[in-house]
């Protein structure tokens, strides 16, 4: 989407592949919103840190990351002994695996680039269909985005007021994002409308990346502590709500998403708010069948404890010696600090999918539509 | 309550009278959690600035505060031309009531002490009467707060986890507190038990106030991000909700508290878990018959947009230099900032007072026992 470099607009993608240096494009996404950054990679290693080290971020972001990161791996193989490829090729994928290994993205983009390499006879020709590969996995992940973006953005009217969670944006795939798609379709649609970002506490994605996101964008918006959502509902203030998903359960229709998700769902339901939910496919987990077991992470304590920014009086310092970790919490007390949590389908209005808006219990139902391999 | 200064509990009061010194001793809450200091005033001036900048804050700390600075402005009267010292007095009055100006408490406390003063017929006379009428409105604030403590303690049993929001502890009152006093007399009782302290973004009282106020006392706590209460009552991990309350209408039992309350409240009703508001007698309205009549205010922006705390790794520098404000979310985004909302009465169990526990739409029918005065 858009970024503002000094006065001057220009697209960018999440993640990007330079065909001539051999090196994976990404947004330096641990310096926004207060410094705007590309790197790039020189080799698959440095690939494999930047996932590991959060420089990329979010389902689709890091499968594009891992997908283009297998084919610089690929590219940096010289000779032509098939067998020393494969080998090459396998150490490159544990490589790029190891960085995030509880992330299913990574192993699906680059099981996709690797069937398509295998269909290639000698190692040149496995080096031109891995770059088609991963080219088309990040293709493919900006048109299911766009594709969420059309089907949802018939649910936004002019003058609406919407609330989003976390973030669900572009930055977290290839480009355009679930939750946020709807928005950027309905503002090319030329409609008007507001939105208010959780601040979405303990590492307020929301305050940080959705508002940047937003901003640049120029899409009217407003940052909210988590905990004002139910006094805006109350007051009439809130029309829709749209959120993305990490795992949404295809048997039961259940949801889960960032911590704190849930309780905006259930102040929707009271409210009767459309609660929506924008899913790319390769989310929906086809076997579980119950939310109850999906395990929910507890993450470091630090989170809750207190805060990263700039100092806001440190305008004398150069960026880097600006970012501060401040400790706001009593320093003897520990916290709890789960990372997502579980709705329930009777408090969704609707899963946008790229195939559609479903009701969440419907998924089941269209399961070969949306994707479901048995 | 108890405080542990380099390693020696002593109790203290949130305010209290130095007599020998003409002094009102308070606890400089600005400093809290990462610094435990008393300051005393050396006149009615230096109260009336503590009570402006918030060295000192809530209702009944801000209440006392006023009462002693009224007594120790009547104190440094020299003469005894009555007429005079009534004109010092009011004074002193003005000045106290101008600290705060939207406060309703400064003005009762005051009120009640100079009520006192005016059935004295000379100034040596009134200044006793204000002694003993400013101590009388200090010990009656703890009673109420212990009072509050007896009946709702009885709502604690052993094992339980308690959550509660912001700081309705013994910081915001002479000592005990309101929403706390249930959990202090629990414990002088013997009983174990867990509370979870909401963050309460975006001022984090929570994190700050309450948990200082339970590590102190040695109660089993842990701070949550005000988005996992939800979760954790899904998994049944909360048995039980204690809250405050800024205003509390007589007429209709609505609740006015800090902004996140209501979402707790819903969250509480949805989980059948009981969701208490513990209140001194001087925040019900007895007049107002709607709460969506209640003016709402909008606070600053910056509490939304960054956090404040002390730097990490600043251990290095004296205690002053390590406080610090870290800008958080994307500097070209604005906020709104709620700084209160309003519980509807259904879902509350039960309003917990000095007089007793009251149903929300009980408490008109015994407004005499509630002290209402027509």
């Amino acid at each position: 989407m858009n970024v503002t470099v000094r006065g001057r607009t220009q697209h960018f993608r999440t993640v990007a592949y330079d065909a001539a240096k051999h090196s994976v494009l990404l947004i330096e996404q641990r310096l926004l919103p207060h410094e705007f950054k590309i790197v790039g990679t020189k080799d698959f290693r440095e690939t494999a840190a930047a996932i590991r080290d959060m420089i990329v971020r979010g389902a689709g972001a890091i499968g594009a990351a891992a997908a283009f990161g297998l084919l610089q791996g690929a590219e940096a193989f010289r000779g032509k002994d098939l067998k020393k490829f494969s080998a090459h090729v396998e150490n490159v994928y544990q490589t790029l695996k190891a960085a995030r290994p509880t992330a299913v993205d990574p192993v699906n983009a680059m099981n996709q680039v690797r069937a398509q390499m295998r269909l290639g006879a000698d190692v040149e020709i496995q080096k031109l269909l891995a770059f088609a590969a991963a080219n088309e996995f990040a293709r493919e992940n900006v048109r299911h985005c766009e594709a969420i973006g059309r089907h949802g953005s018939k649910l936004i009217r002019n003058g609406m007021n919407i609330l989003t969670h976390c973030n669900a944006g572009w930055l977290a795939f290839v480009d355009v994002g679930t939750a946020t798609a709807p928005m950027y379709a309905a503002q090319a649609a030329g409609k008007k409308f507001h939105v208010f970002c959780d601040e979405t506490r303990p590492r307020s994605q929301g305050a940080t990346l959705t508002a940047w996101e937003l901003s640049q964008q120029k899409i009217s918006h407003q940052i909210i502590a988590d905990n004002a959502a139910g006094h805006l509902m109350q007051r009439g203030e809130i029309d829709l709500v749209i959120v993305g998903s990490d795992r949404t359960l295809g048997r039961t229709g259940e949801v889960t998403n960032k911590i704190g998700t849930y309780a905006k769902a259930v102040l929707a339901a009271r409210h009767k708010v459309p609660f929506y939910v924008a899913i790319p496919l390769s989310t929906i987990d086809w076997k579980l069948k119950s939310g109850l077991k999906i395990p929910i992470e507890e993450r470091s304590e630090n989170e809750v404890l207190g805060a990263w920014g700039v100092l806001a009086d440190g305008h004398h310092l150069p960026p880097k010696r600006r970012r501060a970790f401040v400790q706001v919490a009593n320093p003897t007390s520990g916290a709890r600090n789960p990372g997502f949590d579980v709705t329930p389908p009777e408090l969704i209005s609707g899963i946008i999918t790229p195939a559609g808006i479903f009701k969440p219990k419907e998924l089941w139902k269209f399961r070969r539509e949306l994707g479901f391999a048995d």
